[in-house]
């Protein structure tokens, strides 16, 4: 059995009983019913995911996928290939964005390395899986083989399955690779049907040639591909990239574990829509960290069913809108562990309830 | 001098000079152009507000005005107004919404009495400074006098003092009052002209019938006290709340020591539109921390040109929506500071640009 086979046939369908227990719990907490909104859904969702509530969450990681994509040559980005691996050095020493966002909410960082087109010199947070040299032009052929992506998806996987190892309870995912918003939109528009204008933005800031030049290119592609909309890693092969197909991994490989994922914005939402046609239950273990300014994002959260936590107009990658959205993950599991009840701190519930209301009368001040 | 005097005077204007050299350190770091999206903003912002960047934010704190209102006895609130004592002691105990939220980033909380009708016990956490025990039923007559609006103001300004004076850089506010949400309503169609069915809303949850009593209890408020929309000071004492009148002083007092201050829902954006009447300048040190689900904040936001961070669909006051945002706020700091530039890291910039490329070409690998 492969590692993929073996991860899909682990993921068990979320704890019903334990969200209705949390459900509950939420009442008892000392503030009105539903007033913490999104947070309750959270701690909900969490308890669904862990099997259990009033737990702290314990340790998070964010892990940022890297590749190279053959269809950045076609000049679809604002920023030269030779970034992805500049940035992958910036995330080993700790200077990009990612680095702080996780800093500042107690998450480590892991980077894999998919298919970067540059030899990585090693470092003890790159887990190095690079399965080629960067995909293929997507214009042109696939962007790998079906067992290359078969590859990436296994190298998500385990990584996945490290970090629970170490354990990790909620993973965000992020993406690195230039190039990558256009191979996310030829995903997002092979599995939904959408037309490539619907699904494509300027990414990292594409001037209005370059975006045309995208536009095309996803067109071009989809087309070439002819992919089967159902399958999840013939469309990875065919319009993907070596990280989307990697997060895909990770995504599976989260929710075989029992781990919340937190998706970040449009390379990811594409890898977790590929995920989820290879394991439909995958889903249930996604949320969606950030709603991302660009074009495609929202196609696929829709097709997802998922409402985004935050909107902060980002379009950076590397994770960062899921790694923000980690805090507000911590934070709901904290306030179910650790917020007073009505009756433990002998608060009054709503007027003539009755139920809420503390055991003993409040001694009069 | 009075306190309230005194501190209008000492609100400067933001450092425009900080902020511009706040937007080109953005520009310098590891990121296209823009891709932190608001955090950017928040930067720019703070740099503004503390005349200096790049360095990380220090000590945080919420501070939580408590007070009753007349008005409670109406039967406009879902809760009775003995949960306002209630819910101090668990603040102070440590065991509510806030603590949990705050202590997620690292902020301490403090509460302040402003007009709580009950005798609460000596804490170390509590600022006792109650003015009178509750505000009178402003349907039939003002809330409070104008000498002891002033009183409340003066005990937020000093509050935010004493926070500042022991290293506090950002301050979040909010409020715990039984009733309040009516008051807030009043206070912001005193000022805005709008009327009652635009700006109350169901609060921690009232019924069809007290949402009912609610909107008649804004508009003869409003229409008994046809107070001048333009005196700030005035619309508090006739139609507001002790603790709004607080929360106005510390966003005042906070703006005097060249504070953050980020706001939280209803009640406490209503007193950030009545500090912006007493003095103008203030608007410039805040910060619309979530958009409530309560109806009439999203009028006071408006009116004050603030765009809020974050849309959780809370609505709980406790100051739970600001510090949640406090966390944006550490973030969108350390980001400046801690942050890689494209030199610094051998970054290349966008295709062609020349001016952000590394000043050395990057070794191949």
């Amino acid at each position: 059995m492969s590692v993929l086979q073996d991860a899909v046939g682990r993921i068990a369908p979320p704890d019903a009983g334990a969200a209705e227990a949390a459900r509950r719990h939420q009442d008892d907490l000392t503030k009105p019913p539903g007033s913490l909104g999104r947070l309750e859904e959270l701690a909900v969702r969490l308890a669904a995911v862990r099997g259990r509530d009033a737990v702290p969450l314990g340790a998070c990681a964010v892990l940022v996928c890297a590749g190279d994509h053959g269809v950045a040559a076609r000049g679809v980005s604002a920023y030269p290939a030779e970034v992805t691996p500049q940035m992958v050095a910036n995330f080993l020493a700790g200077g990009a964005a990612i680095n702080v966002i996780a800093r500042a909410t107690g998450a480590r960082v892991a980077v894999l390395d998919a298919g970067v087109a540059a030899d990585l010199p090693e470092h003890p947070g790159l887990l190095a899986r690079k399965v080629r040299r960067g995909s293929g032009d997507i214009v042109d052929g696939p962007a790998m083989s079906r067992e290359e992506a078969r590859a990436a998806v296994e190298a998500g996987i385990e990584a996945a399955w490290s970090l629970a190892g170490e354990g990790v309870e909620a993973l965000a995912v992020g993406d690195m690779g230039i190039g990558n918003t256009t191979a996310a939109s030829a995903v997002v528009a092979a599995i939904t049907g959408r037309p490539a204008a619907e699904v494509v933005g300027r990414g990292t800031g594409v001037d209005e040639a370059g975006l045309a030049r995208k536009r095309e290119a996803v067109a071009a592609a989809v087309a070439r591909a002819a992919a089967d909309p159902a399958d999840g890693l013939g469309v990875l092969a065919e319009v993907g990239g070596l990280e989307i197909a990697a997060i895909a991994g990770a995504v599976i490989g989260a929710a075989s574990r029992r781990m919340l994922c937190v998706l970040d914005g449009h390379p990811a939402t594409a890898a977790a829509l590929a995920a989820c046609l290879i394991a439909p239950g995958a889903v249930e273990y996604c949320v969606a960290g950030h709603r991302s300014a660009e074009r495609g994002h929202a196609v696929a959260l829709e097709h997802l069913g998922l409402r985004p936590l935050l909107d902060l107009e980002l379009r950076l990658g590397e994770g960062s809108g899921a790694a923000l959205a980690l805090h507000l993950v911590r934070v709901a599991a904290a306030l179910s562990a650790e917020m007073a009840t009505f009756s433990s701190a002998r608060v009054s519930g709503p007027a003539g309830s009755g139920a809420a209301n503390p055991e003993e009368p409040v001694p009069t001040p």
